[in-house]
């Protein structure tokens, strides 16, 4: 994963020449004047953990795992939001850990917090490293130190069970790692995030994600079966059954706690078979408004597409959808990509369905073509941001969820609020999760870049965020919450709500080491 | 609703000559000696209040809400478990509140709570009167007395919301009420367990309950989207999405906690349109083990009945899946029970569907006459406990929940427990809640009742729990903790999920009046 930026720098997406003078003349994009800084210029501070305890941690999971190099170091350093790369390429290293710790099993976990809690050092889990929303920058204050614990070893495949169809795997596998182990067995879990290809299992369930085929598969959240969790005070073991009556669902606590409540060191994962036939498609619709009323209804009848994303018109006509062709298109109205996953005959009668269903809601079918474009380009959107914000654009994504009859205020108020704030940005829409009451909205935003960046989308963050909360939507409904969002996330759950969590943080981790200042209101 | 019973005295059933035969032929049940008590005979203990307490009740709720009189306070004992009909039977009305309060608001619940909390009196939320898990008795030690809140007066449908399919409705309402007044805009809920004839929306959401169509309407926790709460720290108010990252889903805090957190105070449910058609038809496997099999395959394949049971052996000789032709039955193998409800096209589509799977998983279909059968008599079972205890016999159920694969040893391990304990018991079994990665498992126990009724089931009740601990149930899937359960959960969840528990008891009740001894390890 490249330090200052997204994925693989092999695939680094140049900007096409239109999009660049699009950029230009109708932003007033201009290429920064300072350059980026280069790896070697990141300034780090002086790590501040007391003497001994680098030593004590390496007894716990041997010296090899124990790394306070500045390498080390820089490559945890927060994670991958517009703030924080921009700080990155300001060569400012001052939220790294003291030092990384990668434990190898559940045991080690649980004894790496008792080292920290004993000695007050802060921990912060660390998987893929894509926290959006400053999910991984402990809070220093009263604190002798931070340590960053990488789950990176813990990466097996346990056991997978095909009478259940569960797989306990390791919270430190990658999406693709455990999709490959999973294949081996002719599995699936079917998550597929944007972060796909660096974020882990682990990630996936402390931070609730929802993947692109949420429709079908669900959400990460309705995959986890059980899972074990190591705290400074022990174990927790949860999850007996698929569903009981046996108190609040616990597993529901721990699933969205950001590493503030315990560690996850396993998960009993709910697969899949593999489906033999994927076929996504194409649709377009005169507006945004009958488009998210045809989704309304599939997702009301459960006449079930797996994938199911509509672009609104401006994001249809900047072709975000099928980032390959950015700026390029030249298509009206919005478009609608519908897919399926299955056995060819679930497949079959599904499709005929909701495409009934589609055409009667006003939508044209276009075809495979689309859909198979939006699934080349799936997970191509951070390596777009990283040539954007070169360029001298500010681009950031945000996203919420709220019911169906509040969604159409919910958009205009964000929309007003970003635009408010920023001049005349590009804001792009689209909603990638349904439910039968409800669905999420998921905006890009680009504009040029103020001198102080980060101020510039601070205000408009902060603007976004009060609409959100005034129009009744949720303050993430996949990115989670982190630091970025705390104070919103304190005024959505209320002073009880944050009661709650200050309830039972104080009972699984008193010291208050774990991933302080994210989360907890 | 019979204060010593079950449901309208008229509607009693009568015992048929041969199930009286088999009674006492195979069981040895002999009629009682002592006469059940009549309501004149139950005994009370003098009210613990102290003075002055009622009148500021009064002030909050209304001179004519708060009921101190003999008649209020029997009808408020208990629910409506064998151990409490038995108790009462008996006339031992010793677990009487000192007063019942009717609330009519939100507001007025939290004046309550603050008059209660103030002065050291426990509160006792009471919706239907239906536990099964003695969640309706509150712990006296350490207050001054005790209160049932009858949430009976808090019965609107607030609002209905066809764009998000969601109905906002008030805790007290019972289900028939309910659903009288969603039919009036062409709506459903869905939610039908052995209670729906008594029980309340706030039960199900408290006790977390699971009904008779969770094969296709899901659970009642499924179907919360949100929810107002009154706590003695004031009001919380949780779902503003159907789904969120922004942080544990709190909702699932609450479903479940058993009136030990908060009184639930209006609910926003996710709705459905009324079914135009409804088909319930039989079919017959050879053995449970390939019922359950086939089970599972629809369930992982998401075939998608609306109505899934399947009796066992014993539960299909007896005929128990049809109440009115109880004993009467010479079937052998085992009795499945598949129901469809939805449009006309899409029952089609599942129906066959589900058929084409079931006959290649060795099925009989027996067409509608059984499953007809079996939604007639679909709430009478209860009555039917009333006439065997009134027989002599002590019959009572149990219920648990598991993943598929650890299902058939979960199953001999209860019916070996509770025949160890009880001699030779009828243990009949039934699956009626199906998800992809397990089932529940209901069981249904008669056996003669020995001199110690209560002492005979608590031995058998124990032994079963434990058994259930081991196998690695969870120990209710559908009725709840409550105090009966209270020992097996805290094994269940472990000390770490006791600590989460009394973080947040300890936040949102400081005092500790809501229904102490319930739930909470």
């Amino acid at each position: 994963m490249l330090w200052s930026g997204w994925g693989d720098p092999a695939k680094a997406a140049e900007l096409p020449a239109p999009v660049r003078r699009l950029l230009g003349e109708a932003l007033g994009v201009r290429e920064p004047a300072v350059p980026a800084a280069t790896f070697g210029e990141v300034r780090l501070n002086a790590s501040t953990l007391p003497p001994g305890v680098l030593t004590l941690l390496a007894a716990v999971v041997g010296a090899d795992h124990v790394r306070s190099d500045d390498d080390a170091r820089i490559r945890h350093t927060r994670g991958k939001s517009t703030p924080d790369l921009l700080l990155m390429r300001a060569g400012d290293g001052s939220d790294a850990p003291d030092a990384v710790v990668l434990p190898g099993s559940h045991q080690q976990v649980v004894e790496v917090l008792g080292v920290c809690a004993a000695h007050r050092v802060a921990v912060v889990p660390f998987g893929g490293g894509t926290s959006v929303v400053g999910g991984l920058v402990a809070s220093r204050r009263g604190f002798a130190g931070v340590v960053a614990l990488d789950l990176a070893r813990l990466n097996r495949l346990v056991s997978a069970d095909p009478v259940s169809m569960i797989a306990e795997m390791e919270p430190g596998l990658r999406a693709p790692q455990a999709e490959q182990l999973l294949a081996g067995h002719g599995l699936t879990l079917g998550h597929f995030p944007q972060s796909y290809e660096y974020a882990t299992l682990g990630g996936f369930a402390a931070a609730r994600s929802s993947g692109q085929a949420s429709a079908g598969y669900g959400r990460f959240d309705d995959m986890v079966a059980g899972m074990t969790v190591a705290t400074p005070r022990g174990t927790l073991d949860l999850g007996r059954a698929p569903r009981s009556a046996a108190g609040p669902d616990l597993r529901q606590v721990i699933l969205g706690s950001e590493g503030a409540f315990g560690v996850i060191t396993s998960l009993r994962l709910r697969v899949h078979r593999a489906p033999s036939l994927r076929v996504y498609e194409g649709w377009r619709f005169g507006g945004f408004a009958a488009g998210t009323a045809a989704m309304r209804r599939l997702a009301q009848e459960e006449a079930g597409p797996t994938v199911l994303r509509l672009s609104d018109e401006t994001e249809t006509m900047i072709g975000l959808a099928k980032p390959a062709e950015l700026g390029a298109s030249s298509e009206s109205g919005c478009l609608m990509v519908a897919g399926y996953e299955g056995e060819p005959g679930d497949v079959a009668y599904r499709r005929e369905r909701a495409a009934k269903a589609l055409a009667e809601a006003g939508g044209v079918c276009l075809g495979p073509e689309p859909g198979e474009a939006w699934a080349r380009g799936r997970y191509s959107a951070p390596y777009l941001r990283d040539s954007l914000l070169a360029a001298g654009a500010t681009v950031e994504t945000l996203e919420t969820a709220c019911f169906w009859s509040g969604l159409p205020r919910l958009y205009d108020a964000v929309r007003l609020a970003l635009t408010g704030s920023l001049g005349s940005p590009l804001v792009m829409c689209h909603v990638s999760h349904v439910y039968a009451t409800g669905a999420s909205l998921y905006f890009t935003v680009v504009t040029a870049q103020a001198p102080d960046p980060l101020g510039q989308w601070a205000a408009a963050k902060r603007a976004a965020s009060e609409a959100i909360l005034r129009a009744g939507g949720t303050i993430s409904h996949h990115h989670g919450v982190g630091r970025d969002h705390r104070e919103a996330y304190a005024v959505e759950i209320g002073d009880l709500g944050g009661e709650i969590l200050r309830g039972i943080k104080e009972r699984l981790d008193p010291e208050g080491i774990l991933n302080p200042g994210v989360l907890i209101p």
